[in-house]
């Protein structure tokens, strides 16, 4: 017999009752094109629309609601720099619940700001995260608080589910509701819902492959997890011990999803949909890039659960995306260093309607005779046809170019 | 007595009958945070969301659909590279007409894919889309296709119109309804409706300064327009003589958007909105950053009417927006060309916690002493306080850097 698992699904419901009115009912969306990209039928639940652009806020509000009077007028605390700590921050604030947020002092000052504009007292402190999660227990022992955890507590887990109710009703039936997990409590809410709602709907949840923490705990192995992932908002070490219990109950499998993938995702919700995905909320996609045969002819449920991505990370993705699409080449030209060759080859690529971004002159490099030249070239082109055209002309011309 | 008009609001209302169903009904949201920067109330529609990303289906689709069945047996033809070309390509296989659209040699292959994979027939010719535009009309001749004009038609105008319908449909009693202006299409139908349904809301058009087309031919004045304007959209050097009339009697003021204002209405959408507007489709909140005084305190309507931006034009205004920011800074350090210098000032920007991105290094400068070095470093930090703290501390250390 099965141990009793945290949360059920009339707690989710009970948190959607507490919900309705007060947070955005995302729409969702079915995306022809990513249909035809992926070979599936793919609808997509927008929950980068809630105010706060992520979906914690469903977990924050469902919380701080169910607070004691005496826990709201001590106010609360968490640990956060990213999409918890702004739900946090924005629904205290709504509910006149006083909010503290511990961040690390290598925050960028627009997270901080942000936080600060909802009302919420910042603390500063410690240059890891550990390390201000550390200073936040000991503000939270002394002061009285109430510690506001980002997934492993049952009210957080069943206002996450909340949005599952929404996908099965203003969806069709699905054949897979496909789930990011950091420390699980997303996919908790969810799968509770979903197995309870239409049994027959397989739960399948994607992480990082830098971060596959759930994904071994599952298997009982070791993680190793560590890096720079583009998928901040999932990139945990350690997931709950709620949401673990829920996972191995009612996931029906996890599948991992590298860099690349997050990066198509992220590219492909720009360029089709018009819509901002940060690298958690990339994920479901990049699940159904990385493993097409899994998701072939099958109706699935995404949630783009997050857009905060920060500015420029998004910038080099999507130009990260036109070096794939050659439409950002590097060409590398071997010369006899005689007067004029960067001129004439200058020339070729500007006939040929690109553009030249950038151009490096190495006259040291060992590579080349000693009375040769080398520059290495950064052109824009219209497409990968016109850079090979190019490619070609400079070849015609006597200087075949490497590419690099 | 005012001359007739050439549309009417039953001619946008039969135009919405025709488009039920067949297109995006699309949103239309209040923006809080756009609304607090602003200083209007400010309710945007979402008109990127159509399947083509634009809202020049509308048209297309309100012409289309009138053919006689020999005219659409003969097909259409329509010479553009833009969302022009997207919905009458779009709108023609569903009704299963033929479709011809010309564009310039130089279009890139992914418009010209785009175009195709709805079914069209892609005629390149011409380096200049004047030059196209020729071609389509001796090939319109020679096979007795219909010509599908981009604005300057009373089905085109009046199927534009539809959008502000809905958004009266759907939102509050607006003040202001803001609308970009390209040939005029978009806003001859819209101001039709306005003016009937909210006689006291103002209408307001916007065009790039680069482009001021309708702005001095209302005024009887020599428009100067040309130049590569992010606005691609709106980039019309000849206002349409229908689009004309209309304006000039319905429209209340055309105010005119400077680059750096449409920069900033990408990126606001971006960073606030999470959806992607291109430079056009900003052009309605870029009027509101320019001229906020004629705008605040009102209830405004906005329509971002196209999303469908170069990505790597993109991802550089979001990159210009960092630099705007400080959050990407150039700085120049002249020193004393010891060895050892630059691995001085790599170290006391690393243990600032910033990257270093570019490094140019200048001996040969004139401004520098013969023996002196000079370094131009590109690097990424926070925020502002953060560059100013590392410039600072570049200081301290003896070495005062020029910013540039």
């Amino acid at each position: 017999m099965t141990e009793k698992l945290p949360i059920s699904l009339e707690d989710v419901q009970d948190a959607a009752r507490i919900l309705d009115g007060q947070i955005e009912r995302t729409p969702m969306r079915l995306s022809r094109t990513l249909s035809a990209i992926t070979g599936a039928t793919v609808w997509i639940k927008f929950e980068n629309q809630q105010f706060t652009a992520a979906f914690k806020e469903r977990g924050a509000l469902n919380k701080l609601a169910r607070l004691t009077d005496e826990e709201k007028s001590a106010g609360v605390i968490a640990a956060s720099a990213g999409n918890h700590a702004q739900g946090v921050a924005y629904h205290g604030r709504r509910l006149g619940i006083p909010v503290t947020i511990a961040m690390p002092v290598t925050t960028p000052f627009n997270k901080v700001e942000h936080t600060r504009a909802f009302g919420a007292r910042v603390l500063l402190e410690g240059t890891t995260f550990d390390e201000a999660k550390a200073y936040a227990q000991t503000i939270r022992e002394e002061e009285g608080l109430t510690w506001i955890h980002p997934f492993d507590d049952p009210l957080i887990m069943a206002g996450q589910g909340t949005a599952a109710i929404e996908m099965f009703e203003d969806g069709p039936e699905l054949d897979v509701l496909v789930v990011p997990i950091g420390g699980g409590g997303l996919i908790s809410g969810m799968a509770t819902v979903s197995k309870a709602l239409s049994p027959k709907t397989k739960v399948i949840g994607v992480q990082a492959a830098m971060y596959p923490s759930m994904f071994a705990a599952i298997k009982g192995q070791d993680s190793k997890s560590g890096g720079a992932s583009i998928a901040e908002g999932i990139s945990v070490k350690e997931p709950g011990q709620l949401t673990r219990k829920v996972v191995e109950e009612l996931v029906d499998e996890i599948v991992l999803v590298e860099e690349e993938h997050l990066e198509r995702a992220i590219t492909l919700f720009a360029d089709v949909e018009k819509t901002i995905a940060e690298g958690a909320g990339a994920a479901g996609l990049a699940a159904l890039l990385a493993h097409p045969e899994k998701f072939a002819g099958k109706t699935v449920g995404l949630i783009l659960c997050g857009g905060n991505i920060d500015t420029r990370l998004l910038a080099s993705v999507l130009t990260r995306a036109l070096v794939r699409e050659k439409r950002l080449a590097n060409i590398r030209i071997i010369g006899d260093d005689r007067p004029g060759l960067l001129a004439l080859v200058s020339k070729i690529i500007g006939d040929n309607g690109a553009n030249i971004m950038e151009v490096a002159h190495n006259r040291i490099a060992l590579d080349v005779p000693a009375k040769g030249a080398e520059f290495d070239i950064l052109m824009e082109t219209r497409d990968a046809q016109h850079t090979q055209d190019i490619i070609d002309a400079l070849a015609s011309a006597g200087y075949p170019p490497r590419q690099n």
